[in-house]
């Protein structure tokens, strides 16, 4: 079976239930696609092979006795190497020592509480601090469909296990985009939820005030199962939601976009307004902060964590990812507490301009997935570095913590994907959900691609 | 009558209810007292005599025709001049261009709803950036039982305002221990709530994160009355507290103490005892952290707000202040977050001493109001910086949240009076009063003094 062809997690999951699929096949196959394409694209750090098998049968006997504990039973899910998983390291993509954890992170042992059977760790940018995945100790993470390009990040092969069948679920982690950026890169759904709502302990922090946890999955359904799971809550019912309200900020956000982009997001609105939902512009406040604010939060809160590891381990980072660490070091205390009060004017320019909507659209990522190795793009006339570029649309909604889901909008002339992103109400991230799963049924079963896309 | 033998602001309220005592008497007497004794001891900055006798003919015939608000109406409140009054500058204590408000700081408009008359602006240590109340544009302090002593700080003159019968209530604001330090030095009762459970708007801020707005008066009943008030919350009827359980948290906490705070406390603890209340050690983790954690937050935050005034306005603070504020313009970020994180670990460590008790019982103050000009003084064997004494057993509270209430324990030997300090649940302000009020009870009424003061 193609990747492409196999079920999403929801309907693994229904097969599981109905004991028409093992979990054994399932992990099975997920190994199977590991071993065949891994090495290329460098998704993986550690798979599990014994360990998963065992479990494997172990929740097929469970199953098969009447034991089924719910929709990630039995289910291959993969975690982001920044994340701890008790017995196996925890590398963060770096040569700095690593972690040896004893524990699961609380993510990790809700997932395992749920069924579902942790089938190894993915690869990322280095310490999560950077958005293309290429900057890791293990190699850069290829994109699936371009070998040559980036597969985004820093949750690169997260995305890419879930491209490729690896897993049904990937556990990533989103500072200012981690999760939503390989996510659109790549052409599937990544979630963050509200700030603070998922535990971070056990993960190697990036930048505490703004580090979330979030899943890669093929769907929305699928997105909001392991959501639930993640945070040891039940899987909770689709609700409908019917003629929403949407909001477009365009100003800021839909400044510099690749022409796909912009014709794959015009032709969203236009799809969503044909099945009747509203669509209008709203302003954001204060944009013209939001990269300041993200740098002298990031960077600061970057620097505190890692200035023990660069004073003993300097020469083991990847050196644009030390390059951006020492930096951090010399940001002034009163920089630091004047972005913080921008962030403060930012959260509530952002719940302004979703008084009354119920989601923001914007694109979730400017640009195709860029070439490995290229430090900057042209968009329209103009050369972005690549790196302010990808975090461009997705960063503000760590400064403000509102949740905010990429979902992929089509394909680009070039083959490769694009990605539009809902950003919700602070604390509604289930409702966020639900708008996400109206606009996706918009989107899939339709046109999907721009002038005859060759993807 | 003398300042002592005047009532306090609940039986004061009483009187007015019943309509024996006016609003128009009231406020006679507190601005004569003013005019008596306010330029000697550098009390207040602006008196708002003919706005406040207006207003308490108001008040006067509001109550005469039946129209009765409560137990603040008609009653004399002052305002430390760091909070906005509208139509008044808020001075801030400092030659630097003061602010002209249009509109009451929401604990003002709150009080004005409640009938108090605000008959002036009292005097402060410049910005609230000290524990004196010397360094002030409009001349130091001087505490009413010995003027060549400071009457304590940030909020000197609103303690002074209190213990000379200027007023029946006043607001003050806490960084540090701003409301607590002075209400322990000249006797009084001062309360800062939990964090961020007054706002802090119209406020001039000294440390954002740190900063509390509070009431300082003679009593708890009517530390209660204002606070109730300054939220825009109807009173609330007093509720018993019996049968204490008092945890003391002696290491760091009663290090260093002058002999007199010592035997007061010691003396307390008897008194509780006696009583039937419970008291017994407890341990706060971390407490060798406090004075760096409470440094690099504040210098900080307050750099970031004097940034642009420094820039413009540096020769206009008073020496020591404007030294501290340049000194925070050299911390770095990396250490800034450093201290939140400590911020964080001390929070719970307060929490964990506090389980099963209803409050931690320490000195508010370890020693007596310092002379004016004293850079240290000698506890002991050790001199000791009076700035980083003076904070020593206050600051944890604004760095970890927890609502904290100074009460008089009692005069020294010196003939000047010490202060106690309960510290209670975060977010259980109502219920420290009550404990305050139980605790007070075994203090007044009895010796109150040591070796037989001669205050």
């Amino acid at each position: 079976m193609t990747p492409a062809a196999l079920p999403d997690l929801a309907t693994a999951a229904s097969a599981v239930e109905r004991r028409e699929l093992s979990p054994v096949e399932l992990v099975k196959g997920c190994l199977d696609r590991v071993a065949a394409r891994s090495a290329a694209l460098n998704a993986f750090i550690a798979v599990f092979d014994r360990e998963a098998t065992a479990q494997a049968k172990r929740a097929e006997s469970e199953i098969q006795n009447g034991r089924y504990r719910g929709p990630l039973h039995g289910i291959p899910i993969s975690v982001k190497d920044l994340v701890d998983v008790a017995g196996a390291l925890t590398t963060s993509g770096s040569a700095v020592p690593p972690r040896n954890p004893t524990h699961d992170a609380p993510v990790v042992a809700h997932l395992r509480r749920a069924g579902a059977i942790i089938i190894g760790k993915t690869n990322l940018h280095e310490f999560a601090f950077g958005t293309t995945s290429e900057d890791s100790a293990y190699g850069p993470v290829r994109h699936p469909i371009d070998p040559s390009r980036s597969a985004g990040g820093s949750s690169g092969g997260a995305a890419v296990a879930i491209v490729e069948g690896m897993c049904f679920g990937s556990i990533g982690t989103d500072t200012g985009g981690s999760v939503r950026i390989p996510s659109a890169a790549c052409g599937i759904t990544g979630l963050k939820g509200t700030l603070g709502e998922v535990s971070c302990e056990g993960v190697v922090p990036l930048s505490e005030t703004l580090d979330h946890v979030g899943p890669l999955t093929r769907t929305v359904t699928d997105a909001a199962l392991l959501w639930h799971a993640m945070m040891g809550r039940p899987p909770r019912p689709p609700q409908p939601a019917e003629s929403l309200w949407i909001s477009t900020p365009r100003r800021y956000f839909f400044d510099v976009l690749d022409d796909d982009v912009r014709e794959l997001m015009a032709e969203t609105i236009r799809r969503l307004q044909k099945a009747g939902h509203t669509v209008e512009d709203v302003a954001v406040a204060h944009v013209e902060r939001i990269a300041d604010v993200y740098l002298h939060i990031s960077l600061s809160e970057a620097a505190w964590y890692h200035a023990p590891l660069l004073a003993q381990y300097a020469d083991r980072y990847t050196p644009p990812v030390r390059l951006r660490l020492e930096m951090g070091r010399y940001i002034q205390a009163e920089d630091y507490v004047r972005a913080m009060h921008a962030r403060s004017a930012l959260r509530t320019a952002v719940d302004r301009a979703l008084e009354g909507a119920d989601a923001l659209l914007l694109p979730a990522l400017a640009i195709a997935a860029p070439p490995i190795g290229a430090a900057s793009v042209v968009v329209g006339d103009t050369r972005h570095p690549v790196r302010a570029l990808m975090l461009r649309l997705t960063q503000l909604f760590n400064i403000t913590g509102h949740p905010a889901i990429a979902l992929p909008m089509g394909i680009g002339r070039d083959g490769l994907p694009r990605g539009l992103q809902l950003v919700g109400h602070r604390g509604a991230t289930d409702r966020l959900l639900e708008v996400a799963r109206a606009v996706e049924r918009q989107i899939t079963g339709g046109a999907g691609s721009v002038g005859g896309g060759t993807g």
